[in-house]
C-alpha cells in the first residue's frame, strides 16, 4: 500500500459540514461529487498528499445513514492508495483477510475501490483504491 | 495545518495487533512508546508521509480502555501536523472550536499535542502536534 488516499467521516449535512471543516482546517473544499452507487454525496479537501472526505446520506436508508444512527456523526473508513487492486486483494486474502464485496467497483473520484471486512481489522473499515 | 500526522485506533491487544497491522500494511512496526501520562502503550507504522499509531490501554480506566468499552476496537482519532501549536489553537478558538484541555501538553514522539473537543467538530476527536 502506497499511502493513506483518505479519510472519510460520516457527517448528516455537508451544508453545515462544509463551512465547519474549511474553518477547521483552513483550506476550501475543492470538489463535491454524488456516488449514486454508494448513495452518497461527498466532499473533499487536501491535506498534504492525503484527502478528508466528508460522506453525507442521500437516502435514509443508506450505509450512512444507518452508520449515523447507530453511532452518531464521525470517523468512517480509512482508503489506501494502491498501484495494482487486483493483486492487493489476492495478497490481502492469502493473509487471511476478507473483503466485503468481491469484485472491486468504482467509487467517487473515478477510482476502483474494494473494503475489507471489519472483523479481522480490529473493527476499523478499511478501502483499498487505485487510480485507473 | 500542514498535513496528516498520524491515525489512531484503538485496540485490545498490541501483541495481537501489531502483526496483523504488519501483514494488511505489509510494513513493520518501527516504534513502540509507552506514553505513561496517557495511560497508552502504543505502536507505530508509516505510510507514505502519515502515519498509523495503535493504541493500547495500560489500565482497565484508561481513556483508551473506556472508549473499547463502550464502541468497541476502532478508529480513535486523527493528529494534525501544525507549525505553531499555540498560534493554531488561538485561530481556532477564535473559529469558535473548543479544546478538552487549556494547554497543550507532551505526547507520544516527543511532541506538543492538544485535542479539539469532538463536539464541535462532528464527532471526530482531533488531535494537533507540533514538532518541539
Amino acid at each position: 500500500m502506497q499511502k493513506i488516499e483518505h479519510i472519510a467521516i460520516a457527517v448528516k449535512s455537508l451544508d453545515t459540514s462544509v463551512p465547519l471543516y474549511e474553518k477547521l482546517l483552513g483550506t476550501l473544499c475543492y470538489k463535491k461529487e454524488q456516488v449514486v452507487s454508494e448513495n452518497v454525496n461527498t466532499a473533499f479537501f487536501r491535506s498534504g498528499e492525503t484527502k478528508i472526505e466528508l460522506l453525507e446520506s442521500t437516502t435514509d436508508s443508506g450505509v450512512i445513514a444507518r452508520f449515523i444512527e447507530r453511532k452518531g456523526e464521525g470517523l468512517h473508513h480509512i482508503a489506501f492508495a494502491v498501484d495494482n487492486i487486483e493483486s492487493e486483494i489476492h495478497r490481502l486474502k492469502q493473509e487471511g483477510f476478507e473483503f466485503i464485496s468481491e469484485a472491486p467497483k468504482r467509487g467517487a473520484d473515478n477510482k476502483l475501490i474494494c473494503f475489507l471486512h471489519p472483523k479481522h481489522t480490529t473493527g476499523v473499515l478499511i478501502e483499498l483504491c487505485q487510480e485507473v
